[in-house]
């Protein structure tokens, strides 16, 4: 168990410290969270640029900023804890220092079968109706769904999520207590209802274009693999597949229409050699155990005529749609010896496909089947 | 050179025999045409299933054929003329015996930087666009567009070559004098103006079933490469795909919407590890000489922010959107030293992102780009 005054210090240096800091890091790993705090808050010239540090850490109150987080119904998790994600130690020393988590779910148990399913904010119909239906599928199928809490893909992937009665976790880039965007208020009050939200920065935190992009190895650290729905060339989901695959955590994408701006990017990952999937069984099957998790092999029903060989096959190609005809005539536009045409018609008239009558043989339409 | 009687003996073969008779195709080989067409004529025993020919060789004849084939302004091509495809050996036994030809270009030459665009008879739209996009811009980069003269996809590649002033070729099922499907008359007497009607069987001769799929393998064997526009999971243009990957040629499919029936063969085949193409330029790089024929590689143009480096960056995102603050305030909210934001300040300035003036630091906004 983590001591109550490492917990403290590691909640300070989330307000004091940027995410991904790993000069810190690498301070707390060796000397502890508290000790660290230390040094930055007097300054300790044996931290490399101490002075970025002291005016943060100066203000920074630990237990106000826990304080907020419990009025919200959240709490404060480190490493150490029984719920922390052990999976995060892949980061190394761009592991979070701990995490601001709100809602009722266990953060380790929900992450440990978990997909992410990212992608672009101008997302179009297309990709918002897919990345709605993977998501409750993924859910409906035990799987929980992480994702970045933006508008687009990663809110049709909660709502899918949430809809299916599935679990959901969204990773801020700005405190669990902030709506970013405003317009996601209650999305957010609906998966801390239902889910978790996540952030590596305190109570109250805003939003910056940095913490977006680092926020996203977070994402990928805790999920199974990452799926992007559609993504622009220029699009910030593509850096948390390049950190899913830095990980060795499968990249997953999912084509569309080649001439939609926001497939482009995907288009180019699938190109680099990620893997296509066209549904939440093929996503399991990427991201689960081997052997189980298996999508079935998509194909089409298997039509009476398929079971015929190739011979068969041409005698009943050359039965026209109408009429009756003689077995030399079949033979003649089968290429086949008149012997061989009596003996596959036998066949065929045993298998329903054809009938022989005083005039000669009869094609047997098959209801509803194209010849 | 081929002699006449070899030549007369090949057209009569292809008469009398279904195309890909590998028997026929193996005695063809060791004793010749005429020889073989002898045997077939007389029924010899040492032919097994002797009798499936007889019958179809008598009433052959191949002098008619070849005046009907010259009277709509064709000729036969066998193995051995200058214009003999020899890309096609690679067929071994499987080899057409020879090819009906309709069209003034040289078969070999235009085969020989050739790519085939098939799919779908029942596209969508959007397989229809994007067939008739990339058949135009690989007719207008030099390459010939090689389909199967069917509805959807195919007709769409044969119109965007022709409508770019390139190449097409249409490789039959039926006799090159035949319009199947007939409302398709007037695409092929285009095609007859300007590109090559290809048949393996001789005029006159109505498509079989089993003549489409058979024909497939002389689309991938013709040229360097198969593109599958739409498929769905039960579709004939995947039997050219297959010959292509038999052949060693390489099979490229277009991605499409995944919830759309028409694209789900074509993304099992992504699946089983066929390359995704987005545009004429990948085909051709994919198809084309190694080295040569690259496709430039998609990108968004750089925006003047890209060049910053990502201390600059966390400066420049905690410069507000209006209004002037101090350096120690912009230090804060970044997370660094005020020497290090001063530092960072200046350089911004210098690039045009920020402004000093009496109450402090602003932002400038960059036209037309987000911030």
């Amino acid at each position: 168990m983590t001591s109550d005054t490492e917990r403290c210090a590691r909640a300070l240096l989330t307000r004091a410290v940027e995410p991904g800091d790993k000069r810190v890091a690498q301070l707390v790993a060796s000397i502890g969270a508290e000790a660290t705090a230390e040094r930055l808050r007097i300054g300790d010239p044996r931290v490399e640029q101490v002075e970025r540090y002291r005016d943060r850490i100066e203000r920074a109150d630990a237990h106000a900023d826990l304080a907020r987080v419990e009025s919200v119904g959240g709490r404060l998790v480190v490493p150490g804890d029984l719920e922390w994600p052990t999976q995060l130690d892949d980061l190394g020393l761009m592991a979070p220092l701990a995490l601001w988590v709100r809602g009722v779910a266990d953060l380790r148990l929900t992450a440990l079968r978990s997909v992410s399913v990212v992608g672009a904010r101008a997302a179009t119909p297309y990709g918002e109706r897919i990345a709605s239906i993977f998501a409750s599928d993924l859910a409906a199928a035990g799987w929980a769904v992480v994702s970045g809490g933006a508008f687009g893909i990663d809110a049709q992937a909660h709502l899918g999520a949430l809809a299916a009665r599935g679990m959901t976790i969204a990773v801020l880039a700005c405190g669990v207590d902030v709506a970013y965007p405003p317009r996601h208020d209650s999305l957010f009050a609906r998966i801390a209802a239902d889910g978790l939200l996540v952030s590596e920065v305190p109570p109250g935190s805003a939003p910056h274009r940095t913490r977006f992009l680092v926020r996203n190895r977070v994402i990928a650290a805790l999920t199974r693999g990452t799926v992007v729905v559609e993504a622009a060339i220029r699009s910030g989901s593509l850096s948390t597949a390049h950190d899913a695959e830095k990980l060795g955590r499968p990249v997953l994408v999912v084509p569309g229409p080649v001439d939609s701006m926001m497939s482009a990017g995907v288009h180019r990952e699938l190109r680099r050699g990620a893997l296509a999937v066209t549904s939440a069984a093929e996503i399991i099957e990427a991201v689960g155990g081997l052997g189980v998790d298996l999508a079935p092999m998509p194909s089409a029903p298997v039509l009476p005529r398929d079971g015929l060989d190739l011979l068969s096959a041409r005698v009943l190609d050359s039965l026209p749609v109408r009429g009756a005809v003689t077995v030399e005539s079949v033979a003649r536009d089968a290429g086949l010896s008149p012997a061989e045409t009596a003996a596959a018609l036998g066949l065929l008239e045993l298998g329903g496909f054809a009938r022989s009558g005083p005039e000669g043989w009869r094609l047997v339409r098959q209801r509803g089947v194209p010849r």
